[in-house]
């Protein structure tokens, strides 16, 4: 059923209308046959693009695990590469769990950082790209090929990262040059160089806060101009953007709007977070994620984008409608316009991946952020009333 | 049916037991014919405790209200005064919503902060009176007198406060010294006042950062100390405690500890706030709440203080199990012991005020705060899968 027409919805909160689906597409005029589906007045959204997780090392559907890890990064990164062993961690079976969590909240679009390194080699990758397969047409998976424990410190990570691209991760993954790598020159020379050899982009973590994270990114930007990569880099966190000093961080803005650098924020409460406000004033595109959820790294998170715009909205201070109508855009069209998603929105022409969600004004729906009525992808149904329409393995 | 046996529980996620309530208490044995409730093997936890809220001011069951409220508080706090007229906010309407709302998510004791002004007199007070009443048996609410709009710069503010507390409201509130007051010295010696005059506890409002709020502080502390108040006074917010300098604070939560002063915090995760950990390790009683929710200073909050135990984890970076657990413990028996509730816990001869929760570990619990199984408020339910057993007006 990717043709139907949608009876009495609000688009954005606007006025009431029938939009028609015809072969999955929002079309002018309804389908001859056309399945009626009565929306009752709700608001339609397009929809939630999860722009920044981690599909491959949730624990969903495993027995709760007792986080008892020490405070470092290290510690945290250590503890989840030996833990993958222990708890017979299944990428492909979690990535599916986590991905059929998403379609529930309404999510049509995620970007997953997959790690790669010299204990598990590339099984996160394909067990990742097997539930890509597997969910084909029902939700969109894009891959980051991802070192999370580092490539410079551990030597044959970069070949492995190498074989990921030529397997078909679609974007060059890269953390903390400094913090993490130790070496910020060597760890951007080579992701840098990857993302030439192959002509993909790049989509850094960059943890580092002040100025060791301005440092990183001045790096980042210096790299993206001469190799005219303009348009191609987002960093992810990018938690310097948060810094105390404004001065110094207004610098920033203006270079990576310059460049066309993009921010995906992921809006810890805990931790200094780029303030969105600032970047919409710049044009720097502003997507969003919920980051790994229900890991080894925390209990955390539900991958529900409605609800992380919530948060995007409470970690920022957004309080007036205006504001929290930015929060949605960064988690809807800021995060598509980053995935360089075609035809995305309510337009006609467009595909019709779009959401029914609860509220009287936009404001009130991430308020509130209630179980989704429906959920479409492609015109199909993905989800009803909170529930997906595929049970999880 | 206050007399009941909950079959199949694991109190505080301890081994699944049957629980015994005769006439709204636990006890060692069944009563004759109680009715037996199957738990399934859910975890029990005693009561949610909502310790800082507005009962007054929240626009539930209203339509939707479009915020455009300029940005420094004193536009907040003016814009409400004048918005409750405009609407015709009613207070006892809108308190018996919140509290119907709290109640739906296993919430069975509030303490409100309800404002006094001269635009408002004591409609406010008279209010939330008039629900605590309507609403006695199903959740205790406990009313703090709050000069929201400053009472050194509105004459006739302390008048009303006065009349706030014989008329039965059980705290003296009081808001930013400096920061909103301007006087110090003339705000805190009135609300001193009020509380020796009276013989009630003080619960402050202090949004003050950094050496300000210090300052506010350190004056708090020492009347409580000159006037024998130790265990008597709490402080809400205290952003002032989570400035950068710890050092700093490390003096003050020795002093608020010598003094048995209490912390509330309500975890905005825009605001610095109050380290739970630290406070926990000197000994301070901690609480927390929900503030304000769903009104004209922001869309943000829906009472539910399993979710609020989510955000005070979130914001405290809390990761491991312990840590969680003392999210938990804040948002159940911290608040009770501020509150002074007896009788407050699943032991035999606690009053039956108890939730039934969603999850494998308290952890669990907390992170995904599914909708409650069962309420129970001295053995009566108060609500079941979600939703309160009455309807909001």
């Amino acid at each position: 059923m990717t043709t139907l027409t949608l009876k009495n919805c609000r688009p954005l909160a606007g006025p009431a209308t029938d939009l028609h689906i015809t072969d999955g597409l929002f079309t002018e005029t309804a389908a001859p046959g056309a399945e009626v589906v009565d929306c009752g007045g709700r608001i339609l959204i397009p929809g939630l693009i999860e722009a920044h997780t981690h599909l491959d090392k949730s624990l969903l559907g495993l027995p709760w695990y007792r986080n008892e890890v020490g405070p470092r990064l290290i510690d945290k990164i250590t503890n989840e590469r030996e833990v993958k062993v222990s708890l017979g961690l299944d990428p492909q079976v979690q990535s599916e769990r986590h991905a059929i969590l998403a379609m529930s909240h309404g999510c049509t679009h995620i970007r997953s950082h997959v790690d790669v390194d010299t204990h598990h080699g590339l099984a996160g990758i394909e067990g990742v790209m097997a539930t890509r397969e597997k969910l084909a047409g029902m939700i969109d998976i894009e891959i980051v090929a991802f070192p999370q424990s580092g490539q410079m410190t551990r030597p044959g990570t970069a070949e492995l990262m190498d074989e990921a691209l030529a397997m078909g991760a679609e974007l060059v993954g890269g953390i903390d040059p400094c913090g993490m790598e130790r070496d910020p020159k060597g760890h951007l020379d080579t992701i840098f160089g990857l993302a030439a050899k192959h002509g993909k982009p790049i989509d850094i973590h960059l943890h580092e806060r002040d100025a060791l994270g301005w440092f990183s990114m001045e790096e980042i930007i210096a790299r993206t101009e001469a190799l005219g990569m303009q348009g191609m880099v987002s960093i992810s966190h990018a938690f310097c953007l948060g810094a105390v000093d404004r001065a110094q961080v207004e610098v920033l803005h203006r270079k990576l709007a310059e460049n066309r650098i993009h921010i995906l924020t992921t809006a810890p409460a805990s931790a200094p977070v780029p303030v969105v406000k600032e970047l919409k004033a710049h044009g720097i595109l502003t997507g969003a994620g919920c980051d790994g959820i229900r890991d080894t790294w925390g209990p955390w998170g539900n991958s529900d984008m409605l609800e992380k715009a919530a948060h995007i909205g409470m970690r920022n201070n957004l309080r007036r409608d205006d504001e929290v109508e930015l929060a949605l855009e960064i988690c809807t069209r800021g995060g598509a316009a980053i995935l360089g998603i075609e035809g995305y929105g309510l337009e006609i022409g467009c595909a019709a991946d779009c959401v029914l969600v609860e509220g009287e004004t936009l404001a009130e729906a991430v308020a509130i952020h209630a179980p989704r009525k429906l959920a479409l992808k492609g015109g199909r149904v993905i989800a009803r009333d909170g529930a997906c329409v595929i049970e999880a393995p």
